[in-house]
């Protein structure tokens, strides 16, 4: 029977570069209405946390990577990245 | 005169725990129609890149932690995290 790990991923979803991203503007424009002029270059994107159960480290890092092939980002304007720990509990 | 750094902050809001979050639901329901039975616990949050100058690390985390207050969080429902690194540019 193999042992199962709980681990626990997070992915940030990011428009490329290049690609408009009128949500940043939006932001950055609110942000300069109240007074943050210093800012710029603002880009909003996605963040998803999700956990999963893969008997080691290699598993759990290519399952998470098929997900956002699939699922959580759209390869034709986004990137995504996402970084995996160890969950405190076990499944 | 005071110089000026630039700075790149990464700020990520998630829903706080017990808030309902239908997008995440969503997601994890997808995922596992997708083949993911793995896959748990998925939550959905915004990721906010954006870009700032200020002449010190202290300024820059307190004007962050200001835009987060009064613009990027819902402080009823939403908490917010970020991390400030500085920019490969200068301004």
């Amino acid at each position: 029977m193999t042992t199962m790990t709980a681990w626990k991923a997070r992915v940030y979803v990011t428009l490329k570069h290049g690609v408009l991203d009128p949500q940043g503007r939006a932001v950055e424009n609110a942000l300069k209405v109240l007074g943050f002029d210093e800012v710029g270059d603002v880009r909003v994107g996605k963040y998803v946390e999700l956990g999963l159960a893969a008997p080691d480290r290699e598993t759990a890092l290519a399952r998470v990577e098929e997900m956002c092939r699939r699922l959580l980002a759209n390869p034709v304007i986004e990137q995504s990245r996402f970084d995996l720990t160890e969950a405190q509990g076990d499944s």
